[in-house]
């Protein structure tokens, strides 16, 4: 697609880097902000360039915040002990959301991804050995994705936190609540099998 | 879904305005660009800005050009009698792919829409009427989308040039070359029976 002008080839070349956007929804992008008055598409800019320039991050969690150390981290009435590993500030506000978790956390800001040269030294995993090696956390959640990177992290980060005398767990996995059996796949059927609990311990949460 | 960065939610906010990107792709969009180095991000806001703030427009068919005149319109081996009218630039890009087309082109920069307030007077019409009432213009072929707005256009445009002693055509719907009849919709298919045409006129483009 030969355009006619350099700036709005430049523009879709940018757009197009964006996950999961190729050239012709970065052209549908370009062609919208050109509809746009200047003064909207400038905001727009300056909301990507700041984000990147200026944001901060939590130096106890590696959280997204404003504040040097997160509201999350910063509040007393949160169980110091316990602290949920996770991959971004997206898994954060999903679990806060179910408000049935009453620790800290700890953002890797990724998963272990040898496919796309992202190995444990790119994530914030010194900073959490270094929380660990404080002595305040009894346990360490981990909560990444069932994924084959999210599998290799875990693997790698129990190995080195039992290492530090610290108890890991990791979140269940089974049929979702309210799921049919018949619309469940055969790898979560069969790890929630292997996963059973006595009838009394798996009800009694309601 | 509250953040613990305005700037993060500010960003959110912003991506979000594109089209077609609903919060939780604009928080991957924000997320995928923190893991980005800073000039690459400034790379890609600086593009945005500059798109709108510097992109100039063809005096003559309004089509994206760095130009002051587009390559198209001082191409001297063009038909100039023939005006093509088309929506935006992607167009001109599907239609010059298909060599078939020697003429010029007029780029309205959009279809009327009254659900979304554009009349007529925010498109490029009256430099179209213009362009017409200069005189070397013989014929203005309507290539707008097969869409209620498209046809609303079409027909107020048909209606002003026919005023100004120009001959309008309008491209032709069928079924597409290589379409089995079965997976034509109703509409089409019907279109195309009223719009039958005597058979060797039909093959003799092959």
């Amino acid at each position: 697609m030969a355009l006619s002008s350099p700036l709005l080839e430049q523009a879709v070349d940018q757009l197009a880097t964006l996950p999961g956007v190729g050239r012709r929804t970065a052209m549908r992008f370009a062609l919208e902000l050109l509809r746009r008055e200047p003064a909207e598409v400038v905001r727009l800019a300056e909301a990507i360039r700041r984000l990147r320039e200026e944001v901060r991050f939590c130096q106890e969690c590696c959280n997204i915040s404003d504040r040097a150390v997160c509201e999350i981290c910063s509040d007393p009435n949160r169980d110091r002990t316990l602290v949920c590993v996770v991959e971004d500030i997206r898994d954060v506000i999903a679990i806060e959301n179910t408000r049935q978790f009453k620790g800290l956390y700890h953002v890797l800001g990724g998963v272990i991804s040898p496919m796309d040269g992202i190995g444990p030294d790119d994530l914030n995993t010194k900073q959490l050995f270094e929380r660990i090696a404080q002595g305040e956390v009894k346990e360490v959640v981990l909560a990444l994705g069932a994924t084959l990177e999210g599998d290799t992290t875990s693997f790698y980060l129990n190995r080195r936190i039992k290492e530090q005398g610290v108890d890991v767990s990791m979140i269940a996995r089974g049929i979702s609540v309210g799921g049919e059996l018949e619309n469940v796949d055969e790898l979560t059927l069969g790890r929630s099998i292997m996963d059973r609990k006595p009838y009394e311990q798996s009800v009694k949460r309601g």
